[in-house]
């Protein structure tokens, strides 16, 4: 049974080797091989590959697929950011700053192709539920993006709206990278679906979990100033959660706050420090630390409901340390 | 057996039956029941349709992969004419145009998550080898736009290199769709290739058809005014073989004329008028005319090669007429 490490560096191998990069014209493929050349956590793959091996079945039943949920989480990634004008990602120009728009459009066009290509690959007795999972992540994250879009130049987003559009936009790709790797193991239906709304709440805790970081990370371990959600007036959980809470001369203050288009940087940091401030007020960061654990615990809810004669022990160890681990919590 | 309005008819009842444009939000799927209301000729699930009869198998078993690959083809419409600029189709305003550049991006890509899904309800015992065709015309399309856009700012393009483009960005998706219908037909795998290098001949004469109906159509049926590509210095066929077959002195004229942006309309006309004029000194029309029907030759060829043991008379008679009536030939 493979690890952590073990499964992220088969990710890493598998997507250098694919063919599919060595293609003509290679300007369409260059992005790709940019993007996925960058690492990262390789969340999608490794959970696909954990949930197979979860049902005592070699990772390799899943391998391919797997690579396509990576390929098609980038391909979301450069359109997102064409979309969103978003110059940075880890570190780096996005495609569309480092090339152009089309280039970003097109390259990940094709990486879309290529993800499909690749959960095609899918074992033939288990194929039409891989498509049908994977087709309907691809859709639901479409629909998360839009709602996403919508919400920018809405002023009375609701708590249940923003969980529906992170449900869409994060959670469903990582559920159905879970599902995949319960279906190529040839786990029974009601496992499967288990294992899915386990990884629909652990998704929906990742986002809450990145909108409190935004704000409370450790600088140092961040890597990037931190209140950057405040400075681009997004409305992330930490906002909208901020405003329900807020009695209502403070959420006016927040509003006006987040109406403020970003100017210097002082006036911007300035802005954090205000908006940190009114949150303190309500012990909104504690707040959103409990709906993220009560997350966990549902989560945690979820996968007890397995078949636990179905599974590996040392399996389910290594998937629940994996998304402990990221969660920053203990199983 | 079905003829042609039968199947464009029942196309767009299919498309219009859909329940995926009634998902929320609707906003997504409003650009989607846009381009796919505006009708048109339905060429690609037609010839699906088509070469699936022509088997002696029921339209049936390949309606949703049909309906699949004209969602695909309307997909790749949105994204070519935003990153082409295109503000005018079908004598409609581009999605772009009615909406934003975000909404031709983000719903063309539902459009082709919806494509994959319709793709992937081919029955399963042909499953994996319809996706392996879908996804290779899916790649195959991408690298012909990619191509394309490359082509702008190249002067040198060749003949064969701009053969090698529209064999991507258009004969391989109506190869693939008549490969998708005889696949589904089970037919067997050598008539499968000839019906694939029939349709890839056939594309091909479609779109050297296309360029040359843009200077030479008879303007009352064309709905806009000829010489489109000449005003917008578009490297076709025309221009190209034009380039070719012209002497020194006139392949700097032309070079120069296709290098001067266009300006006022009075300009564009005279620029059209002295375009054709020096296309004329060399009989290009003809010449052009000639490589189209030696296309349709060779794709005769091809498509006599198929085990006449194992098609319907009626079904090839059927796909014949409809495709010879769509080059203005007879079969």
């Amino acid at each position: 049974m493979k690890d952590y490490d073990q499964l992220r560096q088969a990710t890493e191998a598998g997507i250098a080797a694919l063919d599919i990069w060595r293609n003509e014209p290679r300007s369409l493929y260059a992005p790709a091989t940019y993007v996925l050349g960058q690492g990262g956590k390789r969340i999608r793959p490794v959970l696909a590959m954990m949930a197979c091996q979860l049902f005592g079945k070699d990772t390799q039943e899943v391998f391919l697929p797997a690579l396509g949920l990576e390929v098609f989480h980038n391909f979301t990634l450069l359109h997102d950011d064409v979309m969103d004008k978003a110059e940075m990602r880890h570190g780096k120009p996005t495609v569309h700053v480092k090339w152009n728009a089309n280039a970003a459009i097109l390259s990940g066009d094709a990486m879309f192709a290529a993800a499909c290509s690749l959960v095609a690959q899918a074992s033939v007795n288990c194929l039409p539920e891989v498509l049908r999972a994977f087709n309907a992540i691809a859709l639901g994250v479409c629909e998360g993006q839009q709602y996403d879009m919508e919400f920018e130049s809405r002023p009375d987003v609701t708590l249940a709206e923003y969980m529906e559009m992170i449900r869409l936009k994060t959670a469903v790709l990582i559920a159905g990278s879970l599902q995949i790797g319960g279906i190529a193991a040839g786990a029974g239906k009601a496992d499967v679906r288990h294992l899915y709304d386990y990884g629909n709440k652990i998704g929906l805790a990742f986002q809450l979990q990145d909108d409190l970081l935004d704000l409370y990370a450790d600088q140092a371990k961040f890597g990037k100033k931190t209140g950057g959600d405040i400075r681009e007036n997004k409305k992330t959980y930490l906002f909208i959660k901020g405003l329900e809470v807020a009695d209502e001369a403070d959420g006016k203050r927040l509003r006006e706050l987040f109406a403020t288009p970003a100017r210097s940087q002082e006036e911007n940091d300035e802005k954090v420090i205000r908006v940190k401030a009114l949150y303190e007020k309500t012990n909104l960061r504690s707040l959103v630390e409990k709906d993220i654990e009560d997350l966990f615990e549902q989560a945690r809810a979820e996968l007890s409901k397995i078949d636990a004669t179905a599974i590996s022990a040392q399996g389910k160890k290594i998937l629940t340390d994996f998304v402990a681990g990221l969660l920053g919590r203990e199983y």
